[in-house]
């Protein structure tokens, strides 16, 4: 059995039989019980996720996975394809938005080619670990083979055990790859069943022109593959991405190594539904950091079964959303270690009325 | 003249004559233009509130205003009044939510108490800057006299001139006072005009029966003083709180001073409102940290004119809303000092599309 079926074999459900317990901790720290609402929700969830009292997330870290995509070629981008390469520069020196946003929570990035239509020399902070030099124009083809398909995801979930290893609590993913909207929405078309023109946005910020054009290659891209939804395989392979499955593996590991993953906007989200697909326990390990501009993502976030932290109007990807909702994990779970109770500050826990 | 009248007549409105210079710098920040969404918002508006290209909002700190309140007699809260005297002993060994939180984002906390019915000694972290051992009972009588409204507004305008001159960058308030939600819920009321019922909430978690009389305390205390809304200071001497008018003094200071005050929620809006009717031109230097589950806040923040940023469904008050909304205010300012641009990365930033 390979990595992928073993990581899927692996995956229970979160065991919820503690709820009610942490809530009792929470419930004796000297607040009104519930008063720090979907903080004392996140340190609820992931004492559940990691069945562990004090769980310990302080090392954190951003996979930024980076891929072409064919179908740019269908000019369905505001900007060239070389961009993708010159990001993953970017990153690399720390100039991105993605890296300002990990310092200032205190997570490191790592900065993954899977899939980037360039060849990188080595360099410090860069997993090679690509798969191809880009995707298949999925309005001509399949985007990739299945077997390509199951390489990137064992990619995700191999980067997972690695940093499990070595003490990290909790990871967040991230995306960089021109285009990729353009799969992300052809998966939550397919997976949730609306119309592609519903879930469409305007990516990077195309013209309305380019948006037309867009759908038109999405719906083009769907008829020509007939993606059986029923095999999630078939749909990330056929209409995904390579970025896009080394998030999925990025949930599927977290959900195996029974830690929390901070999944960003709408291509992560888009990711990570396809992880849900392959296996629904997945769901209960997922944070979902933001609602994303993107018109599609709110619809992929409900058959995730997450409501966003944040609501900050972003639609930058990278990771950028889930470094900023990490901090406030991280503030939920200091709020459960770190806050007294009632009994140790000598404060009447009592209410009167 | 008196401080007081000294800062309401330093405070000009924010300058937004720079906006688009700002933008520009922002949209030339490796990611489409405006994708950042809040973030370069607040990178803005801060820009804008400092006259400054490059602002420095490290140094930040939370002000906690303790003071009791003569309404509590009528059994409005859920809590006995002592807890807010026991509570001010846990901020100061720092185990409270807020200095959780503020622990979280760097920021420091300071504890002050303006008007707690209870004797403290000296301690460290602590300002004795006492106006009363808490306000009148409001359904009776005034809450406060002018002259002490004043002074407490003074005490809230010295802090922010003594810790902007020690180069702090950014303030936010915070609030304890068993009951104070019921001064807060008759500012809004009186300050927007809305039926008290409208803005009544059931602050730290009071039963059916309790609410119903909160709301016919706050009715009385109206009918009783008669506060005169187009005299600001006479609606926050009738119907409010010494820590309330504390905030205010906070607001009107930081906006002397040119820097940012983020406000927490409820309590904090109101005090904030208080700020903005003695002179409207404070609305431009508050940032709203959050939107709190308490009925009145969201009616209190559209008279401020700030959308919130953040909303957890939080009701905790102390500044843990606001802690956690500086947090997002650093990184929009990081994202415009640490970004790299497309020139510096060597990224196309020319759309094709």
């Amino acid at each position: 059995m390979g990595l992928m079926d073993l990581t899927l074999d692996a995956i229970t459900p979160v065991d919820g039989s503690r709820a009610a317990a942490i809530q009792r901790r929470l419930d004796n720290k000297t607040k009104p019980p519930g008063s720090l609402g979907r903080l004392e929700e996140l340190a609820k969830r992931v004492c559940l996720i990691t069945g562990k009292d004090d769980p310990d997330v302080s090392k954190k870290a951003v996979f930024v996975f980076a891929g072409d995509h064919g179908v740019a070629d269908e000019g369905v981008s505001a900007y060239p394809k070389a961009v993708t390469a010159q990001m993953v520069y970017n990153f690399l020196r720390g100039g991105a938005g993605v890296n300002v946003l990990a310092r200032h929570v205190g997570a490191d990035v790592i900065v993954a080619d899977i899939g980037v239509d360039h060849d990188f020399e080595p360099m410090e902070g860069l997993r090679i670990v690509k798969v191809a030099k880009g995707t298949s124009n999925m309005a001509v083809k399949p985007a990739m083979t299945r077997e390509e398909t199951v390489r990137a995801i064992e990619v995700g979930i191999g980067l997972v055990n690695e940093f499990v290893a070595n003490g990290y609590g909790m990871v967040a993913t991230g995306d960089m790859g021109i285009a990729n909207t353009t799969p992300s929405t052809a998966l939550a078309a397919v997976f949730t069943g609306l119309p592609v023109e519903t879930v469409t946005g305007y990516g990077t910020g195309i013209t309305d022109d380019t948006f037309k054009n867009k759908v038109s290659v999405i719906e083009r891209a769907i008829s020509v593959n007939r993606p059986d939804k029923a095999d999630a395989l078939d749909v990330l392979s056929k209409v995904g991405g390579l970025e896009i499955a080394g998030i999925a593996g990025v949930v599927l590991g977290a959900a195996a190594n029974k830690i929390p993953v901070v999944v960003d906007g709408f291509i992560s989200s888009a990711g990570a539904l396809a992880a849900c697909e392959l296996k629904p326990e997945c769901r209960g390990y997922i944070i979902a950091a933001h609602r994303s501009v993107e018109a599609g993502h709110i619809a992929v976030l409900n058959m995730i079964g997450q409501r966003p932290l944040l609501d900050l109007d972003m639609r930058l990807g990278e990771g950028t959303g889930a470094a900023l909702a990490m901090g406030l994990v991280e503030a939920g779970i200091k709020i459960l270690g770190e806050m007294a109770t009632f009994e140790q500050a000598g404060v009447d826990g009592g209410k009167i009325n």
